[in-house]
């Protein structure tokens, strides 16, 4: 038996995200949709001629995408490495694409094993080119980023994020580490990174429409604080569309 | 009655070209998509409530882009410039952007008052992201570029184009001016960007077709002088894809 790590870049546009819950609030709305985790087990049933449960690091929401997505799952196939990646990619629509495939430890666990993630948002100013539609978030106001990034580093180090944790799926513990929150502008764009131990459903993008409102000045400086302090999802800005969102790198 | 000159952006993925021709050989295979003319026309017709021709610069073809594609008509309408343009954007789907409203002159005439054009053709060496998927054709092979730099200069000036003329559209005077081609590298990219007084019916990708055989050592040196000297269209190298065409620019 060998424990396969596969590294995984996705257009999340026009899939209902990695894996559908039951139950889940959005599985009626998405119906019809596919999964980037069923399309991947599918190829990999037809490649391995048997059933696979591909493990990630984590899932992504609808319409989130993944430069790096990790993920593994275990087979009893002699099928090389170089043979499996390029039947993979062969077989996958061309909105998934495999970028690496590797043998691992039997004990390696895509979750489990991760010792932190990093997410990139993409913010466009004032205007987006047909051809960013899908992959950056429109913001028409002019934006203080320099308060932004004030703001943000309250949220860097141990803390409970309850406040940022979208009405989803609700975890029990909703204490986590931040390590480290960069805000980059690059012409009209800005990228805002969040590296952290684990995130919240729809932390990332709770996070980032409150910064945003921040930002515009309709929240005023300290507001990070006291919204972290809160305890209290109310209190939090809108969550920001999942498009800007993408799954840049898990760290082992 | 006023001139109105648009620079529109398009992603050309999802629409038979600029136009389609009647008796185009293409008409029938893309029989059900939409074309850009078409849609801003329903668009201006909706915000003129009145019917209107548009004018390009020249037709793009299926699956074609552009970034700065000019147009223009004539209307009666008060419309304010700004009104205008917020208008066209409110109802164009989000894969046309119109990017500027002008106000030209009455004899203003996109296509025959336009001095040059500016195609660019992006090549992706080996990987192709998902995100890049509609907009670089991935070449597999080595490519000598400075070799692709020396023959596309054989192309640079006033020459009889013949053998780069697709078979769908025959232009009587197949005569152009090439005034410039610049061959760029930046890490696995590689952008050809032609300027030329005006461009044949697939004469970019044809042109691109040929250069990608010299660059991976199937047509040897020279060949470009010999194929532009034959004025035969069996002699050039494949079309090359059209997701990878951009047109970037109009001078007047």
């Amino acid at each position: 038996m060998r424990n396969i790590k596969l590294i995984i870049e996705y257009d999340g546009t026009n899939y209902s995200g990695w894996q559908i819950q039951k139950n889940h609030p959005s599985t009626k709305l998405k119906a019809g949709k596919r999964t980037i985790q069923g399309v991947l087990e599918e190829a990999l049933a037809k490649i391995l001629q048997d059933k696979v449960k591909v493990i990630a690091s984590g899932r992504t929401d609808a319409g989130v995408h993944a430069k790096n997505q990790v993920a593994n799952f275990k087979t009893k196939s002699r099928l090389s490495l170089r043979d499996l990646k390029n039947a993979l990619n062969a077989n996958l629509p061309d909105d998934i694409v495999i970028k690496k495939v590797e043998k691992v430890p039997l004990e390696f666990h895509s979750r489990f094993s991760a010792k932190s993630k990093i997410y990139r948002y993409q913010i466009s100013r004032g205007f987006v080119s047909c051809f960013e539609r899908f992959y950056f978030t429109r913001v028409r106001y002019k934006l203080d980023v320099d308060l932004m990034r004030r703001e943000a580093k309250v949220l860097i180090g141990r803390h409970n994020f309850k406040s940022f944790q979208g009405s989803g799926r609700k975890a029990k513990d909703t204490i986590r580490t931040i390590k480290d929150i960069k805000i980059k502008e690059k012409g009209r764009y800005i990228f805002i990174d969040i590296e952290a131990d684990g995130f919240l459903y729809n932390m990332v993008r709770n996070i980032v429409g409150t910064l945003i409102e921040i930002g515009r000045g309709r929240f005023s400086e300290g507001s990070m604080k006291r919204i972290l302090e809160a305890e209290d999802r109310r209190k939090v800005g809108p969550t920001a569309e999942a498009k800007g969102l993408f799954l840049m790198k898990v760290k082992y």
